[in-house]
């Protein structure tokens, strides 16, 4: 069974279908966003909407709220609302959290609407004192997904022709990149979707959905890191259900995989997904949990590594295994590449990759070398709690 | 219609599909360099063989050639033996070039096989006097295709059911990233295509194709330098046919475009695909003629630009140009994406990507600045003759 949730990592943007769909359907193209139009090689494509959504317009001042009307009119009250709520403290109290640590940049915000509805704040802090670059972006997406991806999630008979679907997606998406090779890259990105009921389809139900993961993506092993890092996330898991940890560690390892490489981007952390086979409410307070975990997670690992000295074949090494994460975004990372086809707000989205990165051709650490046991534990998840 | 040749410009790897095929078609995923299994999820996943190809292994020495027995013996004649003798000459020719104009660093070479038949020889240098990285690869590859794809592209009847189709690909593939911001990166990739009629399929055809091209990606432009570069692909195209030129002009600024971005990767020259309707021996004297034009058209450019005296903000545009590379190559080109998901050798595939590149949040060049005018050609291409 398939569902049609999630905003996977892509910083402040909407990916409203799992990898199935989104690998098959045909995508639209609706980047317009200079004044020429697409070659005609690129219009007589098999171009077909997958997903509509309407261009971003920038925002002179952050609105109380990016939900529509009739979202805000329940706003005390709706999960949606809630959830709002939620990411964007998370937003302002990592931010400051950065720049406390940082103690030199600050970030830089900028902020969309879109006409419909919905909107985003991006905020990067760029070539800073320990972060080569920072972003930390929040999205609330209304959408409309097309009916064939409802019917197969959802198993509405096919005798039914539901319309299209409108859904509302909300997320925190955030990668930050220190400068010092020693102090390790972090993702978070913590979503929750929602479809409408389609009003021409009875008894078609209304569906929910949360999703997220926090994963850490050092160039150089320090095992008491590591450890603390994974440590926090299994506590945050360990306070709702006692399978989170375990289930979503492995699911973590199995996500940021490198297929063409055969090794993960990282160590990773937590991922999951679709998650909705718990309480509502359960999972709001979960996905909270684990927002206000980041902190504690990552900023004592940073404290410790930021000024420590370096030399230039560490830095190349970071460096290369930058550029692994350029490719698993570029080419694995749903909300990525789902993003890139459809026209979210592309300055947003390439937020994740690095400042700068590097390929050297066939680079083979040395066995037993400190960059060798990195690799082998990219190759190898391990447990490390 | 659709068709199934092409070997895009993956440095040393064959693609036998065109978009169509290859952006719909589930694809295998057939990556076994290092001792473990793919997590579950992987396996889990619409696995499905689209080409098959087998583990390349490394050899200490070139063989004379890489067809099989079978082909070898009409090695004198066959368009298969010539190309293969076309592109390994070229590389010969470009790599002594290259190091010549370097004056400092020499290619590195590495020799593959495969047990059914096939391989390459990929040439790499990196951090030269001139060149970041250099890469100029041949490959020869013997494969499968599945029927739907044979049949899809045939039009052979439905209700006949020829089993996989054999197929046949050769070509030489190379980018070359200079040091200097004045001096361009250059592309160019020629192939020649075939496939086996399908035994049990009496009637269904056995097909060839031509595809290639030269592109010039410059950070800055210098008019005189793109004038020549796109005058000698002219020439090249004139000698065979007067529509060449600007047919396969378009087609280059219509396939190297990132999307996302709104823009091309660089300024063009020439490509084409699948080309098969001129004479087979007319279609080999022109990929010859394009491949012997590369140094004429190239080096000339590199000896004015490469010594020039250059500053921080110009190699970071430079770097950021890069960042485009990376993101076309890794998003869009046929030949690296489907060579990353098919097996192909990984090393051959990625030496296309710059040894170092860099994303900023935001970026846009001051308008009428020299990098605002080379992002303007990007989007809105230009006839430069």
């Amino acid at each position: 069974m398939m569902h049609c949730a999630s905003i996977v990592s892509a910083p402040s943007y909407a990916f409203p279908f799992r990898s199935g769909s989104a690998s098959t359907t045909p995508t639209a193209i609706s980047l317009t966003k200079r004044s020429w139009k697409p070659p005609p090689s690129m219009a007589k494509g098999p171009v077909r909407a997958t997903v509509s959504i309407e261009k971003e317009t920038p925002e002179a001042n952050r609105p109380e709220t990016f939900l529509r009307g009739v979202d805000e009119a329940q706003s005390s009250t709706s999960v949606r609302a809630r959830f709002e709520k939620m990411i964007r403290e998370a937003q302002d109290t990592v931010c400051s959290a950065l720049e406390a640590a940082d103690g030199g940049a600050q970030f830089k915000e900028d902020v969309w609407s879109r006409p419909g509805g919905g909107g985003g704040i991006s905020r990067v802090l760029q070539d800073g004192a320990v972060w080569e670059k920072a972003g930390v972006n929040v999205s609330v997406v209304y959408g409309v997904m097309p009916p064939d991806a409802y019917r197969a999630a959802k198993g509405v008979p096919t005798d039914q022709k539901p319309g299209p679907v409108p859904f509302f997606a909300a997320g925190i998406s955030s990668v930050l990149h220190p400068k010092n090779p020693f102090a390790p890259t972090l993702h978070f990105n913590y979503r929750y979707f929602e479809t409408d009921a389609p009003k021409d389809a009875p008894g078609a139900p209304r569906q929910w959905w949360f999703g997220g993961g926090t994963d850490l993506t050092p160039a150089y092993i320090f095992e008491e890191d590591v450890k603390h890092f994974h440590s926090i996330q299994k506590q945050a898991c360990d306070k709702f259900e006692p399978t989170f940890y375990p289930r979503f560690k492995k699911w973590c390892d199995d996500y940021f995989y490198i297929k063409h490489r055969g090794e993960r981007r990282g160590l990773g952390g937590i991922f999951f997904d679709d998650l909705n086979d718990y309480d509502q409410e359960m999972l709001l307070s979960f996905a909270t949990e684990c927002a206000n975990s980041v902190i504690p997670a990552y900023l004592p690992i940073i404290e410790k590594r930021k000024d420590l000295p370096f030399n230039d074949h560490q830095k190349a090494w970071q460096q290369l295994r930058r550029g692994r994460y350029v490719e698993f975004n570029l080419v694995y990372d749903r909300g990525t590449t789902f993003g890139l086809k459809t026209g979210g707000r592309i300055e947003s989205i390439l937020v994740s990759l690095p400042l700068t990165a590097r390929w050297e051709y066939d680079h083979k650490p040395e066995e037993g070398s400190e960059e060798w046991k990195l690799l082998d534990a990219c190759i190898n998840p391990k447990e490390w709690i």
